[in-house]
């Protein structure tokens, strides 16, 4: 039999998962907040750099928290001449390259303060609040091997979020040195390249530390961790293999305190033995110093030895800012912010490329979710911006008389636009214009032509007496808010309804 | 025998060819072109919209010129669900995607008057000012079929050229209709999905008039070509086939001329055979009586039949904006720019996905190519910006003084850093200063700080001074443009430095 011919199929528009369009006010508000980081970061003296959005894979590396497999959370394709490129999925290994290329040269004044803004890309199983693209803002400075620059990147932190205006209070820049934890894990006996594994998996169950309880962490330190709350049941992780004494101390020293000495003071014992442990301890003692004495306090930079961050890179310092404000989403629930942005000391990344050390550090926002953040809490104006004044068609052999009007308001500096849709129907236009939140709408028919004038329909009081009114007899009686001007008068009378309801642009 | 062990190959730092990293001269000009260009669209009452960088496939369609194999010109990768996705090769593609998903409900008011700006990659080969990513900066009326709708991108064409420094007369927009040509070539027997390539073919061939000759172009109109001057030379051009007369009302119409009106009348035989070629004339006049009604002569919006444009999708009027200056490049060579931007109608596109038509029209400018046109023009301020005040290192246990002036600075609105290299050497201190084009360094030794006193170091001044000393010994004695002040005026003082200088941070 012979098959029915197939009708062509329609294409269906439709984006991949994890990927999002952006309307005017959310791309209006990534705006706002890109300028006022970039003005703080500035204010520090930081440069802007700009990388392409791809990169040779073996050159970006792979850095992603949490990814094992290879190639793993990455976009990657293979060029012509067979090698892979990749989108990159952060902005540091990308900076890395970068400065690998020009290190040592004119190009590249040393130490270099250097930030960028743009989107990243992972090639991730997306969730809710989770893209495949999303934007960061990161700062770092190479070339200096100062707990000094730690400490300004933690107070350039602190003022971008008061610069978004999260006051104080709100927020909190939370440091820790990886020296500490690897003081003490070497004093354990976990030095050394050979014990990487081990040290990594130590670190990603304390990463769990804010998910999990500290007994069920113990497991993961220790022993291993059954899925399913008992031997057998669920998926098993493989542990650390610590002694019960070692995981205490694991435990002791990452655990939230007050008084961060208090922390150092419990695993004393374990880093007099390790010379990296004494020196990690030393570099928060100078950066608590030095933040101190510029004036900015424990409410602003808060030294944590409980802050770990997923990624193995870091080597000495790193940092945290966490949002302190809960808020409720659109469905009524309660939502902790957490952290909006961290980095730390990567010493290890540049040299990948020069065989020399290359002391760096850095940090990055998180743009996309600060954003998300910043709108739950009301800190951004995501109301629809006023829209432009229409000219109506009223008789469509006069579109050049209309055009000409729209032409005047322009030059005057209005946002205006002509009717480009069927003007058969009036209602139609000004339907349109109400949906693109117009202020007000102009209209011309033969009469008025003849007269020399022209209608003015201002929307937003229209909207007002509307709303006074109480019956459709009344409305269509006193007709409110529309008024005739002569054409002469067209910007002058606009100006005035534009001043009336302080309408102003972008 | 044993092998040698291989010694750790160092990576190398290098981006793939056709990619490159931007400098804050180069940075900061794009803001400000895109600003600019933000500015005049939005006066025209469009509205930002944003789509993400990557698509699936078949929803970007193949729509890049000259690209006869399938993939060719983009990047590509599959999904873990064997969807191929790729990277966007320009914004008129994922707009169709955006309004295709959109057309008919709330979430689209039409018609839709839109812009967007972003990063597009082409996976083609790169030569001198080809890059495989660069910016595109697009406007599009989606949902209205006048042609008030093309004068309108005309008009905002010509506008963004004065809006970013390019004066009357040295750019014009030049305006065409595809269903002149199409008329035309109706009337000669080339109408029809049958006729598609070789009215493809001619198209490319008239493309070809501002390399060739006529008479060139006109092989490729008829028999086709050979590259090496003679039959059996060089690689052969397959031609359209058309008749010698043929041919000729081809060439006849799209002649550059100052009077379109005479190409048109060129035709006229042709185009009276064709509705099609009746409504491209007829679509040009309305044009030329909306722009002239709107006091846009001639010299800013040109209709001009010779612009064809590469992309096969165009269905009615279509626009060019060429820049008319002639430049020198930097070995003193002649450059002529040309086009930096265009677009035209495309009713065919979004109709991929709804199966109606759906009219639109759109303009694209070139932000990457406009820019290296103006920086040459010398219409972009590509001088480096004035650095941040340095306060330098003089003795390293007093860091947290030093960075509490740094701090105070700051919070004063002024633009300041700490030098955190290795403060050794105050030689190389100021050197940083001056690379990093600092307006002055702070210097406070012990002697100062027993006093309560520091020393500002104008190097603005420093340097003008130097210029016009004449000895190293003249120099050492008077020390020029060197001050102290008592630590509680550093503020004050490096403030008046900076006016002095008319220091302005962008």
């Amino acid at each position: 039999m012979a098959e029915k011919p197939k009708k062509p199929q329609k294409l269906k528009a439709r984006l991949p998962r994890g990927l999002e369009d952006r309307d005017p006010a959310a791309i209006r508000a990534t705006r706002e907040m890109v300028e006022k980081i970039r003005a703080v970061y500035e204010l520090y003296g930081f440069e802007p750099v700009e990388t392409p959005a791809m990169e040779y894979t073996d050159a970006l590396g792979k850095f992603l928290p949490d990814q094992d497999r290879p190639n793993e959370g990455v976009f990657s394709f293979q060029d012509d001449d067979e090698q892979w490129i990749s989108l990159r999925y952060d902005l540091t290994a990308p900076l890395a390259r970068y400065v690998g290329e020009r290190y040592g040269t004119d190009g590249l004044v040393l130490p270099y303060r250097s930030y960028r803004v743009g989107y990243v890309f992972r090639n991730e199983k997306p969730g809710p609040g989770r893209f495949r693209q999303f934007m960061q803002f990161d700062a770092d400075t190479v070339g200096s091997a100062t707990p000094a620059a730690d400490a300004e990147i933690c107070m350039m932190a602190a003022d971008t979020m008061e610069g978004l205006g999260v006051a104080r209070g709100q927020y909190v820049v939370k440091v820790n040195n990886r020296k500490v934890l690897d003081g003490v894990l070497e004093a354990i006996g976990l030095a050394g390249e050979e014990n990487a594994a081990r040290r990594l998996t130590v670190l990603r169950a304390i990463d769990k530390l804010d998910k999990f309880s500290a007994d069920e962490v113990r497991k993961l330190l220790g022993p291993g961790r059954w899925d399913g709350g008992e031997e057998g049941k669920g998926d098993f992780t493989k542990g650390a293999n610590l002694s019960a004494a070692e995981a205490d101390v694991v435990l002791a020293i990452t655990k939230p305190r007050e008084d961060w000495k208090e922390a150092i003071a419990a695993a004393e014992i374990y880093l007099a033995k390790s010379q990296v442990g004494q020196a990690g301890v030393s570099e928060l003692e100078e950066i608590a110093k030095l933040v101190t004495a510029s004036g900015y306090g424990a409410d602003r930079i808060k030294i944590d030895p409980s802050v770990v961050r997923g990624l193995e890179y870091y080597t000495g310092p790193v940092y945290e800012v966490e949002l302190l404000l809960d808020t409720k989403d659109e469905k009524g629930r309660p939502v902790r912010f957490g952290s909006v942005g961290g980095g730390g000391r990567y010493d290890g990344l540049v040299s990948r490329f020069r065989g020399e050390p290359v002391p760096a550090t850095g940090f990055s926002i998180g743009v996309s979710r600060l954003q998300a953040a910043l709108t739950l809490l009301g800190k951004l104006d995501t109301r629809p911006e006023v829209g432009p004044v229409v000219v109506t068609v009223f008789d469509r052999d006069r579109v050049a008389d209309y055009q000409k009007m729209v032409a005047s308001l322009r030059t005057a500096g209005i946002r205006a636009e002509l009717y480009l849709g069927n003007p058969k129907n009036m209602g139609n236009q000004l339907k349109y214009a109400d949906r693109r939140n117009s202020p007000c709408v102009i209209i011309q028919g033969s009469d008025e032509k003849a007269r020399g004038e022209l209608q003015i329909k201002d929307l937003i009081e229209g909207a007002k007496a509307a709303a006074a009114i109480a019956s459709n007899q009344e409305w269509r009686e006193t007709r409110p808010a529309q008024f005739s001007c002569s054409e002469a008068d067209l910007v002058t009378k606009v100006r005035e309804v534009l001043a009336r309801h302080d309408v102003k642009w972008g």
